[in-house]
């Protein structure tokens, strides 16, 4: 993996300052610059990884440092134990009568290190190379969670207030999935009661060019499994007569498109609401050069869903897809084998408002409908997250938009993003606020791999902009 | 393994004498019976084990011990190297001018014996048990070529002539693959010159139930590799853009047939040669129950080329089959990702006039045409072998159905044989001579397993109809 950001991507330089940072704020964080980085590379030299036992007492060091971090900044903290690592509360209520409250979440935690050999400076001493925050931790999320905790302490340090009441929840097991996260915000649902939550925690579509990510797939993996005779038999002695396993899984795989690439399980598209024009629109403008994708994954061609962009492909449109395969024999050389039995590893990529559920029904329909006979199919659901999609429109979006600008010099794009981010939904179902993501990262910034890395621009353009996001939910409605 | 014969195959119990052996030659192997098994016996309890380097010294004893007892059989005899373990070689060549020549072949060395366990008596301590004597090599082949050398030594101890000149061939490398045989053969072309090759290494049909085996399918067993991105890629963050390799691969293969099992390759029929009508008719006629043999498979259901029987698929029917597939995440749970490459290994099982070169192109042909845009496909031939077919006519067959016949009371069956026999189309190459494939092995015999047996019922009545061969081979037409 290359430190370089992708070099499909185009780079923006268009700048069109609409907003500014209000000028105490703006003093405020340019004076306390160098303080703020050396605070940020403490915080990074604390080698806080969730995964791994022998780090437990780094956790509850991490744990500790950024409480008090909080609590400089103005903020009642509190550290809170979950069934592992526990969750560190800020807390600030003074706002107006009437004002808004936010809950702003991230994560002390940091993914495990290895390969070593592959970092150019050592995971836990910062260094500062071209621009870049080099640390494990330092794009994900530590330097993205610490950004908002030095904009609060702007807001109290200049004002003595915030325009709006604000929660901050950091927890600790964000890399190792999250397993405590629901079961806290549940118990805790009252005191998390908020109208919006803020997540910082991704990245920016390129260098320069801000980000709102309003859109997640959801996933449902499965395992399928086809049997036919008990076990291996001689392909010489039996074949022809006897429906060879692997034959049929492929027979059934290929029914899963048809010759455009569009998914032929029937009732699978049923679900899918339908993406707003506006928001298409917007990612069909974004920079992106099909060709140069092409030579950054390696293969031959890109081909996908007829009829939609790549980028739509990845962020809009659900997928089916084979992760793995496995039958009979695949060591080196002939070995005449008719295989008992064939497996596939599939999993589906959704959309709002498929679900796990209603895709395994289908899935599983159709496959009794395909199969050939002489096997037998079974389809075990492994795993399944929903899809998350945000509304895009009101104070938040239209504060973020402005607060953005502000701060980078040009309009922020709508991004979407193939993957999960599980949490987002946990935020909306227990808390039924709406959730805004906008991250800081860079394409290429390494998280979960040697070299991981922070664009410094971005960490001081992204405090300044979660700054102004607090004035600006704040102002009256245009 | 079981022991037993599979319980698809019915018993027949018809028996119609037409041909009778000649009273000396029938007196004399019922008077040396009992030397003839202690001998046999004796030949058993040497491991000669070609796949073993520590059994080279029981190689060369089992040689000596064969070229001795064809001696004392009358034949001239001589051990000749070979790259590897030697041939034993016995001639007679004092029949009439104008007697044809017949070379028989057989091999001494027997397979590995592992797993010990498994075995109710010792593999190298023969054992007679309901009828069946259990030793390793007892069918395969030390028994099978053992029976030819007391034929014709009843032959030359009892008129001191044989009807027909007669060359044993006895190599110790058809367990490790004969590697040095056909080598062998060209090299002594002239001294192996013959007007039939006769082999006794396979099976009757079924119990009581001569058989003349005719066919023997060749392999065209091949790797093919699709490969799609430059690695394997997070299925999220990709999936829906990048062509999936393992999908391209199932899409592949599932164009290998149509919806009614026939090969749906262009041009994979174009050399297959009519089977015979009468060979096809008796083989038609066989006992043979397709539920049965579907339980003793263990598959929900048998399915195949349409509009052929279960013993037609796997005797006269080219195959296309999928050995192994291998792509991307195989382990336990889920693992999201876009796999880089897949892999498929395809064997075909090729019936006359097919061969491994025509089929390579025609399959590569049909990959290039059907593998979808945004993946690569390699097709590598790994291994190949030239189906066969015996003639079915002729002085040889004709003598063969008489004499089977004869020893076992009901006219020889008409077998084919889904796998290979590769020195088969060597004798044939080599020598230009027709091959006799008459086995006296039994359905479930643990050739290559533990507990190998061979019937000494067959082992009594093959020596009889072996010795009766020679005399209705030079009898003149009738």
């Amino acid at each position: 993996m290359s430190g370089d950001p992708p070099c499909w991507l185009n780079q923006f330089n268009d700048f069109s300052m609409t907003t500014a940072l209000a000028p105490e704020l703006s003093d405020y964080l340019a004076k306390n610059d160098r303080r703020a980085h050396d605070e940020l590379f403490a915080f990074l030299r604390i080698p806080s990884v969730s995964a791994r036992s022998e780090h437990k007492g780094d956790m509850t060091h991490a744990a500790e440092w950024l409480a008090s971090s909080m609590r400089t900044a103005g903020l009642q903290t509190e550290i809170m134990p979950t069934g592992g690592h526990p969750v560190v509360l800020g807390e600030w209520r003074g706002a107006p009568a009437g004002a808004k409250t936010v809950l702003i979440y991230g994560h002390y935690d940091v993914q495990p290190v290895e390969p070593l050999d592959l970092w150019t400076t050592p995971p836990f001493e910062p260094a500062v190379r071209d621009g870049r925050i080099y640390a494990r931790g330092s794009v994900d999320d530590k330097g993205q969670l610490f950004l908002h905790v030095k904009a609060l302490e702007a807001h109290l340090a200049t004002r003595g207030s915030l325009p709006v009441n604000v929660i901050v929840l950091a927890e600790g097991e964000e890399e190792v999935g999250s397993g405590n996260l629901a079961p806290f915000i549940e118990r805790h649902r009252e005191r998390l009661r908020c109208d919006y939550c803020v997540i910082s925690d991704s990245s920016m579509f390129a260098p320069g060019l801000p980000s709102i990510l309003s859109s997640l797939r959801g996933l449902a993996y499965f395992e399928i499994e086809v049997r036919g005779p008990a076990s291996d038999l001689h392909s010489g002695i039996y074949g022809g007569a006897v429906v060879n396993p692997a034959t049929a899984l492929a027979r059934i795989i290929a029914t899963f498109h048809d010759e455009h690439w569009h998914v032929a399980i029937p009732g699978f598209y049923d679900d899918v609401r339908d993406w707003e024009p506006r928001v298409l629109k917007e990612m069909r403008a974004l920079p992106f050069d099909d060709e140069r994708f092409r030579r950054e994954v390696g293969a031959p061609a890109l081909d996908g869903e007829a009829g939609r962009t790549t980028l739509e492909r990845i962020w809009t449109r659900p997928t089916c897809e084979v992760n793995g395969l496995l039958s009979g024999y695949t060591g080196e050389g002939a070995k005449t084998v008719l295989p008992g039995k064939a497996m596939a590893k599939v999993s589906c990529r959704l959309v709002p408002d498929q679900t796990p559920d209603a895709i395994k029904r289908v899935l599983t329909a159709h496959i009794e409908r395909v199969a050939p006979r002489g096997v037998s199919v079974t389809v075990n659901a492994l795993h399944g997250g929903l899809p998350w999609r945000a509304e895009m429109r009101g104070p938040l979006v239209d504060a973020a938009r402005r607060a953005l600008a502000g701060a980078f010099g040009r309009e922020p794009v709508i991004t979407g993003e193939g993957g999960s981010i599980p949490v987002v939904g946990d935020f909306e179902r227990i808390l039924r606020a709406p959730v805004l993501l906008i991250g800081f990262g860079l394409p290429g910034e390494n998280a979960h791999a040697p070299n991981e890395w922070m664009s410094d621009e971005n960490f001081v353009k992204g405090t300044r902009a979660v700054a102004m996001l607090w004035d600006e939910l704040a102002k009256p409605a245009a």
